[in-house]
């Protein structure tokens, strides 16, 4: 079916986004908004704009009831539902299709897989993906944690499985150690959570964020859009994305692209998707998979010249993938950071006015976002208020536009991040890619662990 | 010589572009500024500014004296000229030389021998590049203008020598008319100029604009980095602009762009510059040569993923192409729309303050500026004032991106080129490509020329 209109269930950047691809193929837009959001960006460049509810966000954007009757009002075929807010909701893309209307989005049973951790993991597993090694839940015996860890190879984690925030945890080196490390692990898990139970894993030291961008047409096709680099992250926030990703090699990459292109056609995903992994050691460990576009989607876009809003579209519309593997070719190196309302020195939210906006502009600089001049941030929502991303031939002149246009960007008014992505260019562990997931968090806490 | 600091002799948006190359490739900046220019972004934006004079450009941005006497007193090793004011000007090239200063641009004899224009299309003849056929100066019997007419082929052009403004101009499509039209247009021009000698010269009709891009470094190396069709023009102003040509095959393309490359090595050319032709029935006619960068660099630098003010700054400070020509790949589409403050039904300028500004953003679309909001137009410059700029993957893509950008663009407070710019995305003549060097002008006056 081709979409003559479309409805957009989210707000911000990411509601301008996809407006913008739409308004580029001719497709009317219906956007939805809380009763705080009524002067918002995404709705000033709508067609159409319906108010979904007060403020907060479970009453108005992740109002299920009010989304579909929006549908219903404006005549709106599908639903794009951006990231976020309702976007991996299986139920909500179960109901929506059972009112005729299109979900932009993989299947509801496809969603629902790969919202579930441990099912998305062994999903996984079966389509030949790996994941972090370890034991099939608990141990019971010394002997089954000895003949685990040697089959995994040390360094191991013992976790414990009602553990969290780093309680009933250890590292273990070698296996003259195993014991001792499980009996204390044990202990604490036992005076902490009151259950002594632990499981083993793999323990990776610095591993990297890695993940692949997909889409799958209805006709079993998948295409592989390279890999993005999110290593730099705070609170499993990402905030600086790269694509490519600045260490792998070419056969590295070209390998994971088959074997997750044939993953994916065996599982019938259409649509947008991530596969997220960690990277440790030339090996990649399946962590779980988005199944929706990403924030981080533009620097996949410079560097292929592709509009993946637009494929998503192209896709839902019943639309057969017109490149093949062999087509894709990335030209070059792309940065994206995350410009956040935030105190850039405690990352405290820092919502208000705008009191003076003026955006980079000149050669392979994008700026995605809903800001304007005299622009209100509101409390209410996610702190992210705008992408900057920039393109060069090669990584050093990425960087080095990078800085250049975080220079020019002016947001007055509210705190951002900008002075810390700033110094983030200057860092040598940013220039020369050597960061990991674990970096950003001990760079800011003023230790500096490098690989 | 590397550069640690180059003075800008320009203003507005090419001032702006040229402080981002230096920028990231980590050169200081010396901006210059007539009183009335003193708050402008090309100021604010720079390491250092100098003011050169009062707002008449003549006496600031045109003052040789005061831009030598800037580059003094701030230390700065060369100048780049920009485009207009004294960027072609062969005895400012000179002066900037004899004081031991690096002119960013070709050298004072190439500027000059292109900037006469007898004397650059016999140099273009020279160099195997074909001008306009016709006869060498007037023509003295009916005998030698019937020659002349055989030998170039009809319809013909018969010129006033002292003519201007389309008197004493006659096109003669067959040689039974020829002597009438002679007689007519000598004594049109007798009665008009007089003086009632005239010329012959082929007769182009619809002829496109077609200009081809070339880089020369120090080494008698050039690279051609293809060509932009610019045939939609008023008064010879252009204001719409694209590459590569949507109307050339392969094949046509490689072969000017071998002879061009022959022709600039053989002329030892060195830096950015621009070979402009008349195209019409698959000949190139060279019409003129520009020693500078100029205002549609953009969408070459956009489907070849360079950076042109880089690359002409990293020529003049002698380092070697690093690219040959079989390295260059154009990918996708681009255009530019030149944004006039301009009234767009009459063209008459409109300098003002701009009271609110909002520039388009998202994939593919970029703007080079230097408005902000609260910023004053003065009327003392050329019209000028932003380049919205958008790539695609096809011709068709890029058209549609444009008229999206277009829509998003808010310049309140003064007049634009915005509204045609929007007319004509929606026109067939644009979106066929079907348009020549005297289209727009036709579309303006309502009627319709088409091929």
């Amino acid at each position: 079916m081709l979409f003559e209109k479309v409805l957009i269930a989210n707000r911000g950047e990411i509601a301008v986004r996809i407006q913008r691809a739409c308004k580029e193929m001719g497709i009317k837009t219906v956007a939805v908004h809380s009763v705080i959001d009524r002067d918002a960006m995404h709705v000033r460049l709508a067609d159409e704009s319906v108010c979904v509810g007060p403020a907060s966000s479970k009453l108005s954007y992740m109002n299920m009831g009010a989304l579909l009757s929006a549908c219903e009002l404006t005549g709106a075929q599908a639903i794009h539902p951006g990231f976020g807010f309702l976007s991996e909701n299986a139920t909500f893309a179960q109901a929506v299709q059972d009112h005729g209307i299109v979900f932009i989005g993989p299947t509801p049973e496809h969603i629902r897989v790969m919202g579930d951790k441990v099912e998305a993991k062994k999903t996984a597993l079966s389509l030949g993906l790996q994941t972090v090694p370890g034991s099939e839940g608990e141990i019971s015996t010394l002997e089954e944690a000895h003949s685990i860890s040697d089959k995994i190879g040390y360094p191991v984690l013992i976790k414990a499985s009602a553990g969290g925030g780093g309680r009933g945890m250890r590292v273990c080196h070698n296996p003259c150690d195993l014991k001792e490390h499980i009996e204390h692990a044990s202990a604490e898990a036992q005076s902490c959570f009151g259950h002594s139970g632990v499981y083993i894993e793999k323990f990776l030291a610095c591993p990297r964020h890695i993940e692949f961008q997909i889409l799958g047409d209805h006709f079993r096709r998948v295409l592989c859009l390279g890999e993005r680099d999110c290593s730099v992250q705070r609170r499993h926030q990402k905030i600086w994305e790269e694509a490519l990703c600045p260490v792998l090699t070419p056969s590295q990459r070209n390998q994971m692209y088959t074997k997750i292109i044939h993953a994916m056609e065996r599982f019938g995903y259409q649509g947008l998707g991530t596969l997220e992994f960690l990277y440790e050691d030339g090996n990649f460990y399946f962590i779980e998979m988005n199944t929706r576009v990403q924030v981080e989607h533009p620097v996949t876009e410079m560097i292929y010249g592709l509009d993946l809003i637009r494929l998503q579209l192209q896709v839902a519309q019943g639309i057969p993938l017109s490149y093949t593997q062999d087509d894709l070719r990335p030209f070059g190196h792309a940065i994206e950071c995350r410009i956040n309302a935030e105190d850039p020195e405690n990352f405290c939210p820092s919502p208000g006015k705008i009191s003076a906006y003026a955006v980079p502009g000149g050669p392979f600089v994008r700026v995605d976002s809903a800001l304007f001049s005299g622009y209100t941030v509101p409390s209410n929502y996610d702190s992210l208020i705008s992408k900057l991303v920039v393109w060069g031939i090669t990584r050093e002149e990425c960087i080095a536009r990078m800085r250049r246009a975080l220079h020019e960007y002016v947001i007055s008014g509210i705190r951002t991040l900008i002075p810390l992505h700033l110094r983030l260019c200057d860092e040598p562990d940013i220039q020369n890619a050597t960061y990991h997931i674990k970096w950003l968090e001990s760079y800011l806490s003023g230790q500096n662990i490098s690989y």
